[in-house]
């Protein structure tokens, strides 16, 4: 890719080799400067370039991280928060190396409190072993991105995915933190209360931050009972429009569903051919419903009947997890189904979100721009939210493809804009998505660099990221 | 009240002269410099004296609040922002004197778009006003305060109140907002789509700031349907720990209670009192229930069968409006029935919100705190979040009561930090709770600081409140 966005900022060759010689005396082993580490932690999930940090060190304790800080802060040497890698936009990227603080060692659930459906942990905890850990409490953290990402990371890029239509974002579900400032303090920004008015809201303002306000060592989350029933069905629709109303009568009606995701035409015909299954190649719903017996019965009731009023003539329902994960099976594959229609390209993951009313009109327009290139580019979304994402498979060694396909993803998030709706629904803006933030909010961005030179004067957490300073 | 924090800034009576002059020739008769203006606009909800602006002007538009900032900013004046004068912190007082900014004539609904469940309003709407407009939508704004309190100033002070348990507070229903900063620049801080991950979350950042760190000059808000039932009960427990229990597997078991709110025997004897009704003198839980009818008899029905567990006899329960409301007569008139236990008293309302397993607990702990001290001071909470309020009936004209309040309130806000709760669930800091603040989130004021002081560096926007500078 051109990159057009990518500060490669001047480095701080003197600040960094003293930076270096004092962390490989701390950290020994802890403290790595080899290639392959390095190279290993710039790879992301993005289609971005690597950019390598100059040394990783795995972090064991939020005192480490204040030594760290304090010591690169003296130095002004970058310094660049690492979960599981699993960001889209470029977020780990050493755009000015630095370096890589990584936290898969800090993996400890500190304290869950069942009767109040509340947990802290420590950042590098992954979302998975979070719930493998919470199984016995009968409760569950229902944030779901796909990716087993860590909750640090999460946090940082303000991530939600499947289940945000019930159960909300990172940004809802994050009752505090702790988190490592520019002067190595560390700082608690609320209380475990599931509600307060007690000063600036801090917990939301690092939410979403992408590690450039400071060091996440703690996350308090809130956490929810797992359901009693968990139901899950599948209906395809004679139009994206029928599928999309079929969605909005859904939230109108308040029906408390807990997914429904929308997979369009080329999204159904990828996954068909990868898991061998037979859906009609139309757009399709799969929804999901959380609650008790009861409930559930009632809300899929519902649901249905509002599915045949939008034509659907064949709602696929079940209440058995076997049944339900085999139904589910085209969701869950949605990605390598798609990376297989043509596993010689690149892939190119972007996401956009709009008001529901709008979701059909951006689907349908974002598809004929898809026919128009003739591009592989399969559509599945959080319809709920009117979030979808556009995996657009290329050849990213010709530059008339990378071409074409910054210009679709320009025009993607333009057309999100003229709705009124974001450039970004759930990836952030990290590298590659800078100049889509400069015209969405544009004017406020001031107000954004004057909290991030606040909070950072000397720009050493992950600088050259959502905004230039 | 001794206010021990509130801060008498140095008054600039220079830039004072020139701005009111400069005021009055561009507002005319919108701009009022007469005590009784004066009076009105420092008069509260609060406990605290009042503290006059020196005058106050009706805006009508985001470009002459735009004019009043710069002109302010100018001369470095500062300016508070005024809703419904409904705050119970000393939100409004004018601590250093200064330009009050009522929003009552911006009171406009700007927009509403059913489809998307949202609408966009000028902070003069009052919320009451708001729910009139939406009525033939078959949409609601769910936020329940309980005063009539203006959208901007609900905004500003993070405001709650008895339906947050199913809807959220401000932060989770503000989509967006229009700001005027300190340059007198007006921002947006987000589109219209439910979720975004594009740049720092200034939206919630300035929801809950209480005016200090620019003026609010529109707000977007999700709105609900209106539920196609709403269903009503009362329950009495033999103690405040059977309620308390009843609430938290309510939560636990995800019935989507609309309204779980608990009032004590003290409150519950003043009710009978004022409103003539004959409840069982004990602690009483009052539920609501929002749904389709086949869902609103499902969730009435499990919260009946938990209300038996904990040794509730007598569930009385309607979906008859008007029956709801005499049932609900109780919890209405609380406020009023509370102050006629003593009409010649003064009324000190505050509140703290803990972790719900430890709401037995606080509140047990602070009834037992009120007999020692044998206050008058009735408790009613939002049981569901952890959150209840105390109204203590004193003689404001006696320093002994008033010590004795203050002390006891300084043992309240201790008591719930001390349970990992917060000195305010829902008031705010304002003037009145800024040691408590200071106990709370010690280590994080730097942090606030450095962010007021980066949007806001002359101070001007409603200055001594929250924390010092």
């Amino acid at each position: 890719m051109a990159l057009k966005d990518v500060i490669d900022g001047p480095r701080n060759e003197i600040g960094l080799s003293e930076v270096v010689q004092a962390l490989s005396a701390q950290f020994g082993e802890r403290f790595q400067t080899g290639k392959a580490h390095r190279e290993q932690h710039a790879h992301s999930t993005s289609y971005l370039p690597a950019q390598l940090p100059d040394g990783v060190v795995f972090v064991e304790s939020g005192k480490e991280v204040q030594a760290i800080v304090r010591l690169c802060a003296h130095h002004k040497v970058p310094i660049i928060g690492f979960g599981a890698g699993t960001s889209l936009e470029g977020q780990v990227n050493a755009a000015s190396g630095g370096i890589c603080v990584d936290f898969t060692w800090m993996n400890k659930v500190l304290r869950v409190s069942p009767e109040d459906l509340d947990c802290t942990v420590e950042p590098g905890v992954t979302r998975e072993a979070l719930n493998v850990y919470l199984r016995d409490t009968g409760l569950f953290f229902p944030i779901d991105p796909g990716a087993n990402a860590s909750i640090g990371g999460m946090a940082s890029t303000r991530a939600s995915g499947t289940n945000a239509v019930r159960y909300g974002t990172m940004k809802d579900n994050v009752l505090a933190l702790t988190v490592v400032t520019a002067n190595g303090e560390e700082i608690t920004t609320a209380q475990r209360a599931r509600k307060s008015s007690a000063g600036y809201d801090l917990t939301r303002l690092f939410v979403g931050a992408e590690g450039t306000l400071g060091l996440i060592t703690s996350i308090t989350l809130r956490l929810q009972g797992i359901p009693e029933k968990i139901g899950g069905g599948v209906c395809g629709f004679p139009s994206l429009e029928d599928a999309c109303n079929a969605v909005i009568t859904t939230i109108q009606l308040g029906i408390p569903v807990a997914r429904i995701e929308l997979l369009d035409q080329m999204q159904m015909r990828a996954c068909n051919a990868y898991s061998k299954l037979t859906y009609p190649e139309q757009p399709t719903l799969f929804v999901e419903f959380h609650g008790t017996d009861e409930a559930v019965a009632l809300y899929s009731r519902q649901f249905a009947a509002i599915a045949a009023d939008f034509g659907c003539t064949d709602f696929r329902y079940t209440e058995d997890a076997e049944e339900r994960a085999q139904l589910w099976k085209a969701r869950h594959n949605a990605y390598w189904a798609s990376r297989a229609l043509a596993p010689h390209l690149a892939g190119l993951s972007t996401d956009v979100c709009v008001p529901i009313s709008r979701l059909a009109d951006c689907v349908a327009e974002t598809q004929a721009d898809i026919a128009a290139e003739g591009f592989l580019a399969p559509i599945v979304g959080h319809a709920g939210d009117g979030n979808f994402h556009v995996l657009v498979l290329f050849d990213d060694k010709s530059e008339e493809d990378v071409a074409r396909v910054e210009a679709f993803t320009e025009r993607l998030s333009a057309r999100a804009l003229a709705m009124q709706g974001t450039c970004t629904g759930e990836h952030g803006i990290g590298q590659g998505k800078m100049r889509y933030l400069e015209a969405e909010l544009g004017a406020a961005i001031p107000a954004m660099r004057a909290v991030k030179q606040a909070l950072d004067p000397d720009n050493i957490f992950n600088p050259g990221k959502i905004f230039r300073l």
